[in-house]
């Protein structure tokens, strides 16, 4: 079944241009390739009121899932917990099960550079273990922080860390599963052709008369020169059963493009 | 002054994690470095209703500018014009200044290639003309689609077409003087050090400590390795009137940052 998907990137670094959104790219592409429909990615500052407004707005929505990445950290810019403790209406409470979790990965830290063993629970490590009220921690594999899962209203929401390498492996280790669960058989097939010789606006009406002829195909042109010869990309999607032969579908399709193409002059090389 | 801006980028590209989103990248540090605040970027699909839905939130919020970027090609995924004309309660009509302006890009493309030169207004190419009512078509200095613009309710919107080199050529020649207009002494100033040989929950408390003593600087810190030697970028942002010296606080806050961090046995060394 179709399943629903919204990235929420909290991060001033995001806003002011400091870092690309690799975040977003890599969630959007593993979520894709699993077969689910990332539907909106939201970019906002590290700010209490945006964070808790912004996941009101999107639970709204009804996404079957929401992906939060940032803010989790030990410094008082890191308030996605705070955000969501508004947005959901719920108290923050020292999680022990986080407590357990940050304090562990402290004292692995601690041990490998031969330093005292003693942990101490400052203020910013407790923050960090500080999570809306029957929120649930998700294992760290790599990091201080946890993330946390939050269920509410049929939505499941995962609050993820911002470090790339964090996120990437606690999306790998407790969310992958679930969606490939919620996703069952459904897939989403790609294939690329370029396309030379042949501006987009000639390229159009083939467009419509490909979709036409092919449903459940999507075909987006992505000019890749503005100026000089033109060349394009030809970007086939298809989201399916897999006992719908998505794939098949894509092979006819671009099938019929070729031959359109050409009988207009324009000349088709294989991409991926 | 300060001034508000959103991004809106319209494309499933995005969503599925085809390209990373550098246009929000580029367009939030342009922004960014010319003194204005981005407030939120939003990525959404190339879907007429949630073009229009999203843009009357950011209606809502009430940013002196949006700018949106892509959906407005010649082919049927190019929908930001429609949506546009939904979300303002505009009709669609053709926009003769517009058709000139596509009129003349297409006359170049056949000239330069000793092509004859009768343009024919295919429906693909009068698309690109046709705009909300009284929207105004924005010069595209190196593609066919213009860029539009719309003033509404105190916020002014530009529509930028997805293509980085077109998008960037429109914002340098349309956007920036009237951003900087809006800005005026409004100046965005950032420093950067490298800490070492401490861990994030360490640097918090003198996060805290700085930005006390230091008001209007923002600090925060970026964790580079969560695994083995510890790393943190800390980035330190200003925004002020240049003559409140912003660069000078910089400076202050930097300096009682390396000393507090050398005195917790930290090290820091110069970023850029």
């Amino acid at each position: 079944m179709t399943v629903g998907i919204e990235v929420v990137c909290i991060g001033n670094e995001l806003l002011i241009g400091k870092i690309v959104n690799t975040n977003a790219y890599w969630l959007a592409r593993q979520a894709t390739l699993l077969g689910a429909d990332v539907r909106r990615i939201t970019v906002i500052p590290d700010a209490v009121e945006e964070i808790a407004s912004c996941i009101r707005e999107a639970m709204a929505r009804k996404p079957q899932f929401i992906v939060t990445t940032g803010g989790l950290g030990p410094t008082f810019d890191d308030k996605t917990l705070q955000g969501l403790a508004v947005a959901f209406n719920r108290k923050l409470e020292v999680n022990q099960k986080a407590l357990a979790m940050v304090k562990q990965r402290c004292f692995e830290y601690v041990k490998s550079r031969q330093m005292p063993t003693e942990i101490q629970l400052t203020p910013p490590r407790v923050k960090m273990a500080t999570l809306p009220q029957d929120a649930e921690p998700i294992n760290n594999p790599i990091g201080t922080a946890p993330g946390v899962r939050i269920d509410m209203a049929g939505t499941v929401l995962f609050a993820l860390p911002g470090v790339p390498s964090e996120m990437e492996a606690i999306f790998n280790e407790a969310i992958e599963p679930l969606l490939k669960k919620a996703v069952g058989d459904y897939v989403f097939c790609e294939r690329s052709i370029f396309v030379d010789n042949m501006v987009e606006s000639r390229l159009a009406p083939l467009i419509d008369q490909v979709m036409h002829d092919n449903p459940g195909v999507y075909a987006k042109s992505h000019p890749m020169h503005s100026e000089g010869k033109p060349h394009i990309e030809l970007h086939l999607t298809i989201r399916a059963n897999s006992e719908q032969e998505p794939a098949n579908k894509l092979k006819k399709a671009l099938e019929e493009f070729t031959r359109l193409i050409e009988e207009h002059d324009g000349k088709v090389y294989p991409a991926f």
